[in-house]
């Protein structure tokens, strides 16, 4: 990823993403049932650490296994790279948490991008009110290993219906999360970027009363203003 | 629509008005799934004009559809009645958006009353800020045309699981909306107000300490009291 | 319950009762799809009066229904204990409200400790904004004969997924609403004060930089520094 | 219940009870989500006894809890009347069963009419092949106690999402089973025999190759027919 | 539609035409939740009659308003033309049926080659047994205008998550449904016919012994052994 | 596991396995939304082959990938061990297929015990006829590329809400598949034989019109009538 495709990835919106990848041919690549827990400032951006986990099982998922320092969430968390997104498939099973204050404290101070997980988020109130960006299929209370073992970290996953390869940028703003696959990020960025350049430039016509025809989307006049005014702007 | 019924729908609640319409043997008419994405001050009342979608197919929903200036979805926006509520059948599926923020702000311009979709809105943060009352089934980054193909505008629609005939008035609040046949609204809105007035009353009897029992419902005695007070209202 | 229980009850965490239960034996003790309205301060704390709706009937379920003073769920706002939750069994079903702002008023000057429902809550605007806790499945205007019909109080039933039992003592925080049975309120709630107290100093070493393994879960060091640090707040 | 009415319910369809039921104005008379086991013969046509469940608790739903004969299932079982018709409320969780083989064969020689849940049935092959009328909503291996704790029988449940109350007539066949209420029986028996003889006439002449206009629904020259063709059967 | 076309469409699988359809882009051509309900020979195969339904309004949607005979639902039936399918657009809800045996055996005796809903269909038992393939949701007892209000003939709809378009071809087996666009038609078929004796030959193959890597997908030499047998077939 | 609990296995009911489970206090062991295809003699029984999927993105999973001799799941079919099930992690999503009847018949040709999925199988109708016994979600004629992605072969998966861990012995019949770990199958299965073998004399006396109380749970005397049934039996 290009120094410049974060400072872009963390301004443009999930909508201009979700676009540029279908003009590539890609039609899932929004997370469905993950929402941001709280309000934060610039969008989350970051390549994935995923962990994956699968229905928890209760001779194994007991109160001890959380303390094996091999525990694949526990090492995620304690071995992610800053910068990343901690990623986790808990098969859009909301029942349990996947993790609650103290993790997400532990991933902050390991500089941690984000935390994505289509299973729920266990102390929700403090959470929301951290600056680490967490996604989530909503508030709950129960302990992971009520429903969940993490069995392993880095494998490609599923989360919100949306493939997760380890590496790929995932992107979350107030509508939700993008997963970007690695090798596309810089362009996509670029493109999303040079999109959101124009549609701030028709919005303004918009709202200054242009009609969507020949506006949105624009017609040569349009675009040829466009290119006057960017020109302009030097 | 008679002119003081708008002023009425815009105070009187949805819980009101459901109450008066399955008083008249309407039982479904609030639509469900459907939420306000934003704050707003008075109810969003208007009425309908309908835009009816159906699954995308890979070979017609294009990028390049939505320059046609006959395009369904667009020539809503693009002729809209000030006043009026936009209300989009997206089958209760949100894995994509019915509109973002270009297509609100025209909307806004053109005086429009208010958006209803059962399926996603994208730009959903600077949506949510906007003076236009917007509900949906939530926030939605995708693109419309992944998942939805604008068929036609001003057909009877489901919307939420509500049949919504070209011109019902729309009434939406903190609840959700409410659909009335256009040829009801004045007589169940007339009603309404009358209900929320004796409410009131109730209401205040019981923050004072009154007892369920001949308060709510009333009682000749509270029916009397409350006939009296709004006498000495004036 | 003791007295101290109730306090205690009050600022501990859901997270903390469900991680407590789970360590007896329990799994399914947090009600699923069950949300706080508004923002509270203190837990909602407080035995459970129970109601229980079947399926309305439309012969049955009329208004005139609603002013029989014996109708069991007006008859349970009616009688409610302070310091009591209402809790009501809507099967899940938020088509229709459970109630709105005059019952809530009413549940507020009977000293209710909160209401919880697995249905919707009309007048979910002002109701959020009540000082009354109140959970629900969301916001829904139609009033409640038309899904619900209340058969008795105070019997066993489920709410959220979870069974209620008369007594039990729910405990409800931004996470949502954790249910336990009586007699295991007063150790499970000091057993959870005693995990909170813990894991607050292991949340002040994770802020402060240590690494999960030896801090959490804690090592015999770590356990030594708590019961030092605990023995020098004496 | 008139003798009669029994002999007619066993033959009518649940379709045309359906109608009727709707010419009354209810709307929700039909069980959703439950279907038959097997194939039967005739419908299965009974008076309700019912059983209520809750959800399981892990301390109460024991193995040892089944062997008390006054556990409601059981008792249920055990002294429902010959003809009636047990009726498990299980909250349309079929995650786990109702019953299985053993249950179902004490019940056929108690000359119970038939068996429906909106839970799951165990064996549900052998109980297939069974004669006793078995409508549930699938095959489900699991324990009852898994999932279900039975509180109390013949109270008012719910059932597929309609109410049914302890008497309630209830006819099953292959679309599946509606609830009467028990003083309507007779009435809509009596309605639903005229509507199935007039609709067997009527689909004899579409057979024939009538067409709709004029024969579904019939006008009075296909009415006339139709007494002429009632008054030659003699 | 080709001659050859129909027959050929009646004997290929509807797995192999998704597999067609994929390969020319599209993804979404089954629809979901869409059964056979009684066991048909050769394939449903018949261009799209298309019936759409909005949710049942109570005041609208009276006993009565199925004797006009210009209430779409009857008039399509009533007008379908021989080797047509009639499609119904129920928004996925099962709740009511879609229709009965009358209307069944009308279309029959009209010489329509299907009937295909996302509802229900009511008197499941006996039309199980016609020769008339019919897919649905499943059985459902209910009469159509207690959930259903049918609105127009011939528009584009949804029919279990796919858009079908007046003249679509659709192809129903054990699988369920199908939807080609008509200009495809001829084309898929040809390439699904020989698609279909290649896979004939490859499991003629594997049945007799041979491993999947060389044969499925076949190799050269596979492909080579293939067009000999053929030639030899001659 | 030994020689004998493959027969034992093959006979028992997945009901009583369940028992025994929950005797041994696994509560979640039964698949839930995964059912039998065809109608099978005997039970399905093996241990377990693990295929895991993952969303299809579109550059990835292409037709091409079908061809590659590496391709997890052709890989996972061409090397099962005979008498091994393969299972396969489809998210529980059917709306395509995870096979078809060419790799369906060289599971054959392989030896496989069968088949379990919680995704789709297409070709539905001819493999419902073959011996092999296959379980899924439903028929679904979608090819597998376009929703499912597979991984890995024998990592740890979830079907069905349930836990599999290569080797995890399973068992299917006509109720569905439970999963039993490896190391318990040898226990389980003499106890699941000798409850069967109680129950059927426990059911010979309810067939007979022995009362529930002290027959079923029995009490000392039908246990001590049973053990002497039992030694006349020699």
């Amino acid at each position: 990823m290009k120094p410049e495709t974060l400072a872009t990835l963390r301004r443009v919106s999930t909508a201009t993403l979700t676009t540029q990848m279908f003009k590539r041919g890609f039609r899932n690549v929004f997370m469905q049932g993950v929402r941001a827990l709280g309000s934060y400032g610039d969008n989350m951006v970051g390549p994935a650490t995923t962990v994956r986990n699968i229905p928890a099982r209760e001779d194994i998922d007991v109160m001890a296994s959380l303390g094996n320092p091999e525990h694949p969430q526990r090492k995620a968390v304690e071995t992610i790279k800053p910068g990343h997104v901690l990623v986790m498939d808990c098969r859009g099973d909301a029942r349990a948490a996947s993790g609650g204050d103290i993790l997400m404290t532990r991933l902050m101070r390991r500089e941690a991008a984000g935390v994505v997980t289509d299973g729920g988020i266990r102390d929700a109130g403090p959470i929301a009110k951290m600056p680490l960006p967490v996604f989530c299929a909503g508030p709950s209370a129960p302990l992971n290993i009520i429903q969940h073992h993490a069995v392993e970290i880095d494998a490609p996953i599923a989360c919100g219906g949306v493939a997760v390869y380890p590496g790929d940028i995932l992107v979350g703003d107030a509508d939700g999360v993008v997963v970007l696959p690695a090798h596309l990020a810089d362009d996509v960025a670029a493109d999303a970027a040079a999109q959101e350049e124009l549609e701030a430039f028709l919005l303004a016509r918009i709202d200054a009363g242009a009609p969507l025809p020949g506006t949105y989307p624009p017609n040569q006049a349009t675009l040829a203003a466009f290119e006057e005014w960017k020109a302009r702007q030097g």
